[in-house]
C-alpha cells in the first residue's frame, strides 16, 4: 500500500498512472542516476510493479538495479516478472544470492517460478519451507498449468462445524485477508461442508456453533477445472471468492475474482502473442541472440508455406512468360482470399473461446458466412474485374481475376469455419496455428485458381 | 443463484459448464422442442447467460424463443449481450413490448443498452425512472465511453462522519452488497473523506461515531480515467471495491473487481477482433447482408493495399517477361517481411498496452530489434538463397533473393517498431491498423527490392 500516498499527489499531474512515469523516467536515465531514480520509485511502487518496471528496460540495466530492490520486495518483483525477463535476472545471481532468494519462498511463489528453476533448485527451496508449505507446494503438482487446482490460493479461513461463532469472526477479523467476507467449513476429514458469510456470523448468537448458520448450497470449483473456465465462473458468480476442492470434495484452497481477472489478461495476451508466434512469456529485452533463436521457427514455418505458395505458381512459368500481367496481378487474388478468411477465423477462434461456438451450430455459422462470402465476393469480383480491364485492356483478363476472386474469397469462408473447429477438436490452439494455414490454403487456391484460369482462357 | 444446484449435479458429468451444455442441446433442437429446452435452461441459468446461450442462435430461433425468457431476466439478459446481437431482438419487439422494456430499466442497464436505442427511447425510459436513478444516468453520460466514471457502480454505502458505528453495521448488514466489505464517509457536499472497514467497525465501540475508524488514506479513482487504467489498479488493489469521484472530490460510485475483469476480457476481445477489422460488438449471426457491409470497408482497404503492391510489380513488367523465375519467389520475399515484421509489431503492441514501451525505451527496443532482424535475415537469406540456386539453377538468382530478404526483414523491424509507436501518438488504435500498414510496406519493399535487384543483376 506504499504507493497510496504518491498516487494522490500525482491526481494532479493529470491522473498519469505512477507505474508508467516510472517507465519513461528510468528509461531516460543512466548509471548513478538511474540507481537513484530507481531507489525513489523503490520507496512509492509495490514489490510487483517493480518487477514490471525492471521488464522495461534493457538486461543490462536490470541487472545493475537488482541489488537496489528493497530485500523484501524480491520475491513480489519475480513473481510479477514474465519467465524470460525473470530469468535474465535469476542467470546472474551469485550462489549466495540464489540460496537467500530459495530460503525466501513460500508455496505459491516457489509455484509461479519454477519454470525457471532446475528441479535441484526446486528441491533446496522445498528443504527451506515449513511442512505446511510444502504440502501445499506438492498439491499444486497434481494439477498441470491449464488446470485451477495449481493456483489454488491457501489465504481461508477453515473452520470445524462445532466452531463458535464468535471464535469464528475473532479469526476473520484477526488475519483480515483480502477479498474475504466468508470462511469455509470442512469436517475432519477436510470435506467442504459449506461456507458461513461474515454478515451471517454477525447477526447469530456469538455462542452457537457455525454450523447453524451454514450455508450449505455453494458450488466448489473442481481442482481440475481448465483456469479460463473457472475465470468465467468467478465473473458470473459476483462473488469475491469461490472454493476449490479435489475429486473427493476435500478443500484445497480458494479462487479469488482477482486471480480470475489475472487469467483472463494472460489467456488474451497470449492469444494476441501466439497469433504472430510469439510466446506469453517473451521478454520486450530478451537478447539478440536468444530472441532470434525463438522466432526463427516461425519463419521457418512461413517459409515452408510461402514455399508452397511458390511452387504452384511454379507450375505456371509457361503461362506467365506469356501473360506477365497475372504476375502483376495475382498477390491481389491471394490477399484478398486471405484477408475474408481471417475476418470469417477470427469471429470463430473468439466464439470458441467463449464457448459460444459448438458442433451444434456451425452448420449454420457455415451457411451464413458463405452467404457473407458470396456476397462480397461478388462485390469486390466486380470492382477489381473493372480495374483490369482499365488498367491492361483486357475483358478475358478482368473475367479471370473476377472469377478467381469469387472462388478465393468462397474457399476462405469455408477455410474460416473449418480450420479452427478441426485444430479446436485436435486440441490444438487455433490462435497459434489457425491463420498460418488458412494464409497457406487462401495462397495456394488463390494461386493456382487465378493461373489456372489464365491458363485456359488468356493463353493463345 | 438459481444455477447453483445444478452446477453440483453436472460436477459427475466431467465439469462441463452448464452454459455450454445447454448452447450444444439447444443448438440440435427446433421448433417446440427447442422452446422446451429453453424453458429448461431459463430454469437452471442467470439471466446474463440467458442472453449469452441466445447468442449462440440463429436470428429466426433467438426471435422464436425470446417471449419465453422469464419477463424478470429479460433486462439482464440484453444487457450482457453485444450491441448487434441485442438489435435482432430489439429490433423484432412490438411497440408494448418495447415499452414495457423501458419501463423496466434502471440507470445501470439504460447505459449498457444505449447505443441501442434512439434518443427519444432514452428520454422515455428517463421519464419512468426515479429521480435519484435520473441523476445517476446525467451523471454517467458526463463521460466517454472510454472513461471509468460512465460505468459507475452506485451500490455502496455511504455514510456521514457522524453515523454512529452501530447504524453503520446495521446498514452494510441490511444491504449485503456483493464486494462490499467497507463503506464510504462523505460530508454533507458529498465529497468523499475515507472509508470504513467491516473489520474497522467490529473492532470499535458501537456507539463512537464513524469517523473515529476513519481511513483517510485512500486513493479514489477519478472519474475520467480511461477503464483499462482503472482495472490495472484495480488488479494492483487487493481490493474488492474502489471508490470512483469526479473532478471535485464528490463520491460518484465504485468500481468492483468484477467490472475490472470484465473491462479486461472487452478490452483484449477488442483487439483480437481489431486485428481482423472487426468490431468487438460483432454478431456471430447478424443477417448475412448486414454482416457482407460491414466487413466490404475492411476488404476495400486490403484491396488498395494490395493493388499498390500490384503496381509495384506492374514497375517491373518487362523484368517479369524474361526472367520468370521472379515472379515465382516474389511471394517468398513478401511473406518472410510480412512475418518477420508482425512479430516485432505484435511485441511493441503489447508493451505498448501495459505501458512498458515508452518512447523512453523506444531507442533501445529498436536496437535490439535490428539485432534480432540482422541474424534473422542473414540465416533466412541464406536457406532461401541455397533452396533458389537448387531450385532455378543460377546463383546470381540466388544473390538476389538473399539480399532482398535481408533488406526486407530489416526494413520489416523498424516499422514494427515504429508503425505502432506512430500510430500511439497519433491516438490511433495499433491493433486495428497496424498490420495493415505493416503489410503493405513490407509487400511493397519486398517487391520492389527484389525486382528491382533483378532488373540490376540478371537482365542481359
Amino acid at each position: 500500500m506504499g504507493a497510496q500516498s504518491v498516487y494522490r499527489e500525482q491526481d494532479d499531474d493529470a491522473h498519469r498512472a505512477l507505474a508508467s512515469y516510472w517507465v519513461e523516467a528510468l528509461n531516460q536515465l543512466e548509471g548513478e542516476e538511474q540507481i537513484q531514480g530507481f531507489l525513489e520509485a523503490a520507496e512509492q511502487l509495490e514489490g510487483s510493479e517493480l518487477g514490471l518496471l525492471l521488464e522495461t528496460l534493457p538486461v543490462g540495466e536490470r541487472r545493475a538495479l537488482w541489488p537496489h530492490v528493497p530485500e523484501e520486495d524480491r520475491v513480489d518483483a519475480l513473481v510479477a516478472m514474465r519467465v524470460e525477463a525473470r530469468g535474465t535476472l535469476l542467470s546472474a545471481l551469485e550462489p549466495e544470492q540464489m540460496d537467500q532468494l530459495l530460503g525466501d519462498l513460500d508455496a505459491e511463489s516457489l509455484i509461479e517460478l519454477t519454470d525457471n528453476f532446475s528441479d535441484e533448485m526446486v528441491d533446496r527451496a522445498l528443504a527451506r519451507m515449513d511442512s505446511q508449505q510444502r504440502t501445499w507446494y506438492r498439491e499444486s503438482q497434481e494439477y498441470d498449468e491449464e488446470q485451477i487446482g495449481r493456483y489454488v490460493d491457501h489465504d481461508v479461513v477453515v473452520l470445524p462445524p462445532n466452531a463458535r461463532v464468535a471464535a469464528a469472526l475473532r479469526m476473520l477479523r484477526r488475519y483480515q485477508l483480502a477479498f474475504t467476507d466468508r470462511a469455509y467449513v470442512v469436517n475432519r476429514k477436510g470435506i467442504l461442508q459449506g461456507e458461513v458469510t461474515l454478515f451471517a456470523l454477525l447477526q447469530a448468537d456469538p455462542d452457537t456453533p457455525v454450523r447453524h448458520c451454514l450455508d450449505e448450497d455453494i458450488t466448489p470449483i473442481p481442482a481440475d477445472t481448465p483456469v479460463l473456465e473457472a475465470a468465467d465462473r468467478m465473473e458470473h458468480a459476483d462473488l469475491p471468492m469461490l472454493p476449490v476442492t479435489d475429486e473427493g470434495g476435500r478443500l484445497l484452497g480458494r479462487m479469488t475474482v482477482r486471480l480470475g481477472m489475472e487469467i483472463v489478461r494472460e489467456h488474451y495476451e497470449g492469444q494476441l502473442m501466439a497469433s504472430a508466434g510469439l510466446d506469453e512469456e517473451a521478454d520486450l529485452f530478451l537478447p539478440v541472440w536468444r530472441s532470434a533463436k525463438r522466432r526463427a521457427l516461425w519463419l521457418g514455418i512461413n517459409l515452408l508455406t510461402a514455399l508452397l505458395a511458390a511452387w504452384t505458381i511454379g507450375l505456371f512459368e509457361g503461362t506467365l512468360s506469356q501473360v506477365v500481367a497475372l504476375a502483376v496481378l495475382m498477390p491481389i487474388v491471394a490477399s484478398m482470399g486471405g484477408i475474408a478468411g481471417s475476418q470469417t477465423l477470427t469471429l470463430i477462434i473468439r466464439g470458441l473461446a467463449l464457448g459460444q461456438v459448438t458442433p451444434g451450430n456451425a452448420l449454420a455459422l457455415c451457411q451464413k458466412e458463405i452467404g457473407v462470402a458470396v456476397l462480397n465476393g461478388i462485390v469486390w469480383a466486380a470492382v477489381i474485374g473493372a480495374v483490369t480491364v482499365a488498367w491492361f485492356g483486357s475483358i478475358p483478363l478482368g473475367g479471370v481475376i473476377a472469377a478467381a476472386i469469387v472462388v478465393n474469397i468462397l474457399v476462405a469462408a469455408l477455410s474460416g469455419v473449418a480450420i479452427p473447429m478441426i485444430l479446436d477438436k485436435l486440441e490444438i490452439d487455433p490462435a497459434l496455428s489457425g491463420s498460418v494455414i488458412l494464409t497457406t490454403v487462401t495462397d495456394v487456391v488463390g494461386f493456382f485458381t487465378f493461373l489456372g484460369l489464365g491458363t485456359l482462357f488468356l493463353l493463345g
